[in-house]
C-alpha cells in the first residue's frame, strides 16, 4: 500500500521584538488552517518560531530574558495552537525556547534553557522533544561583532541526542519522525544519527539571516541559501529521507532573514520552495517509499559503512594538523 | 602571502577491454602536457585509470585478473608516466588496482588486492597511498543484475583509513592532501576523516556510470550526475577544502560512464565543469586562503562538534527501527 503524507512548510514573516506571543499564535492557527485546506498531514514551523530571535540581543542577566522562554507547553498563550492542531487533526514541528527545572550533569537541579524542538500529535499530545546540539554563535558579548549571536549564551548544548519516533501521520500507520534545529543542518554527523534510524521525515526550522553581517573573509551573500539547501538536500540523499526545511523570512527588528523553506526528497531533489518573505505555506505529498531505494542499495549501512575507518570522529573534537612529507632523495 | 596552486582535473574518456597500457599511459601523458601548457602544479586522474572498468566482468578464479592489477610502481608500462610528472614537475593522483603481497588481519601474508589512489611528487616518488574503504556492488555473481558489479569481489577493503599530508605542491611549500575514491564521495564519514585532518585538497577519481542499469525503484537517469556532485560540493563545504573529482567519460566497453568532472571550491562552488566525453582536461586556481573562513568559523570543529551526540555512528553500523509512539489517551 502506497505510504502517503501531505507535508507542509509553514513559512512566517518577520517576527518583530515588540509582537506579542498571542499575535503569533494566531498567525501560526491562519497557517495550520492554509495547510489544512491544501490536504497536510503535517505542518512544519521554524526554529523559535513563538518569538522574535532574541539571541541576536545581549543582556547581562539571563534572568531578564525569560519572557521569551516557555515553562510550560501548552502555556495560555500557546493552547489556541494546540486547540487549532486537533481540530485540523495534524502532526505539528514546532520550534521554541524552553526552560526545564531539572537536574544538570552534576545532579543539581535548577533553571536550564535549551533551544528545543516538539513534535505534538494531532491529539495534542507531545510525541517526541528535541534540543538543539549544534549551537552557533558565541557566549559573551563580542566587542568585533556588528551583530551578535548570542545562542551559546541563551540556550545550553542539547542533551537529548538525536531521537527518532515512529508515530502515525494521516492515514499512515507509522512514520519515522526526526527533527534538526538551524546550524544542525550542515553537520552530516546530525543527519547521519537520524539516518541510523531509519529516519523518513526529518523536520527542521530555521532563523537564518539573509546576509552575513560579519563577513570576516568573503563570502558572497548568495551563497547563504546556496549552503542551506545543499546541506539539506546532501542530508537526505545520504540518509534516503524526505526533508523540511522551515526559515523564518521578511526584515525581523532591522535584519533580513533567509526565507526559501523547501521540501526535499530522499533523492535531494527540491519539491517545493517557498519565495515569499512573508507567513506562506507550501506543500507536497510524499510517498514514503522512496525512502526504500536508497536505504536498500547504495546507502544500505549494514552492507557498506566501515566502521574503522570513522574513528576520528567520535574520538576528536577539533581538527588537527598532518604529517609533513619529505622526499626521501632517492629519486 | 597568497597560497595559490593551479589544479587540473584529467578525466579520461573510455578505456576500451582490448586497450594497452601502453596506450592509455601514452593518452594520460598527452592529458599532463596539456595541463602544464595550462599552468597546472596538480594533476588528478580517474580510479582505476590504466584500465577499463574490469569489475564489471566475472571471472571465478581471481588470479586470472592479475592482468588488470599493478605489483609494482611504476611498472615498465608506467614507467613513462612517471617520466612525464618528473619532465612537467607536477603532483599528480593516480587510480589503479594494486595488488600487495602483504600480511591479512591474522598475521598471515598473502597476495591481496585493493582499489587504490596514490600521489606521486613531481620528484616522481610516492607521497601517500589510499585504499578505498567505501566498496560498492556485491561479491558473487548475481543472477538478477543486467550488469555485473563486483568490486567487493575484486577488491578487499582499504586498510589505511583516510590519511593526510602535507607535501610542496608547485610554489606552494604545503599543502594538505587527501583522497578519496568513487563511492567515497557519497560518504559524509569519510570527507569529515579528512576534514579533522585539515585537508585543503581532496583529490577523487571515479568510474560511475551515466545509467542506473539496475533501477530497481525509479530513479531518473539525470540524478546520478547531480547526486554525485551534491556529495562532492557538500563534502567541500562542510569540510572547507577545495575538491577534484574526475571521472571517466564516454562509452566504455558498451557502457556509458558519467563524465562531467568537476573541481569545487571551500564554499562548495563549482569553479570548472568538463563538458565532453573524450580525454578531456580542465583547470581552475585555488587560493587555499579560502579554505580557512569555513575552518574558522562555522565549521570551527573544536568550538562546534559535539561528540557524545554522534555515538551511533561508530558504534552501529547498520540502521535499527526506531521505537513505536503511543498516545496516552489523557489529552
Amino acid at each position: 500500500m502506497t505510504r502517503l503524507i501531505t507535508v507542509a512548510a509553514a513559512q512566517l514573516g518577520a517576527i518583530q521584538r515588540a509582537d506579542t506571543r498571542e499575535s503569533v499564535v494566531a498567525r501560526m492557527i491562519a497557517l495550520l488552517e492554509n495547510a489544512h485546506r491544501r490536504g497536510a498531514n503535517v505542518v512544519v514551523f521554524p526554529e523559535l518560531a513563538l518569538t522574535t530571535f532574541f539571541p541576536r540581543w545581549y543582556v547581562e542577566d539571563l534572568d531578564e530574558a525569560d519572557h521569551w522562554y516557555e515553562e510550560t507547553l501548552p502555556s495560555p498563550a500557546t493552547q489556541p495552537l494546540f486547540d487549532a492542531i486537533r481540530r485540523y487533526q495534524m502532526t505539528c514541528y514546532l520550534g521554541y525556547a524552553e526552560i526545564a527545572h531539572e537536574a544538570d550533569e552534576t545532579g543539581v537541579v535548577r533553571k536550564r534553557r535549551f533551544n528545543t524542538s516538539v513534535i505534538i500529535a494531532p491529539n495534542g499530545e507531545i510525541v517526541l522533544k528535541y534540543r538543539k546540539v549544534h549551537l552557533p554563535g558565541h557566549k559573551e558579548f563580542s566587542q568585533i561583532r556588528k551583530v551578535q549571536h548570542l545562542e551559546k549564551r541563551y540556550f545550553e548544548v542539547g542533551n537529548l541526542g538525536y531521537p527518532v519516533i515512529r508515530a502515525p501521520v494521516g492515514n499512515v500507520d507509522g512514520v519515522n519522525l526526526g527533527m534538526l534545529l538551524c546550524n544542525d543542518r550542515r553537520w552530516p554527523e546530525a543527519w547521519r544519527e537520524l539516518g541510523l534510524q531509519m529516519v523518513e521525515l526529518v523536520m527542521l526550522g530555521y532563523n537564518t539571516p539573509a546576509m552575513n553581517q560579519e563577513n570576516r573573509g568573503f563570502e558572497a551573500h548568495y551563497l547563504r541559501n546556496f549552503h542551506s539547501q545543499l546541506s539539506i538536500q546532501a542530508g537526505c540523499y545520504q540518509n534516503a529521507t524526505f526533508g523540511v526545511g522551515v526559515a523564518k523570512g521578511g526584515i525581523e527588528d532591522g535584519f533580513e532573514l533567509m526565507g526559501h523553506s523547501i521540501i526535499v526528497n530522499p533523492q535531494g531533489e527540491i519539491m517545493a520552495m517557498a519565495t515569499g518573505c512573508e507567513d506562506q505555506v507550501i506543500v507536497a505529498d510524499c510517498d514514503l517509499g522512496m525512502c526504500e531505494l536508497g536505504r536498500n542499495t547504495i546507502f544500505n549501512f549494514a552492507q557498506h559503512r566501515r566502521l574503522e575507518a570513522y574513528s576520528r570522529i567520535t574520538t576528536q573534537t577539533g581538527s588537527v594538523a598532518p604529517p609533513v612529507w619529505t622526499p626521501s632523495g632517492n629519486s
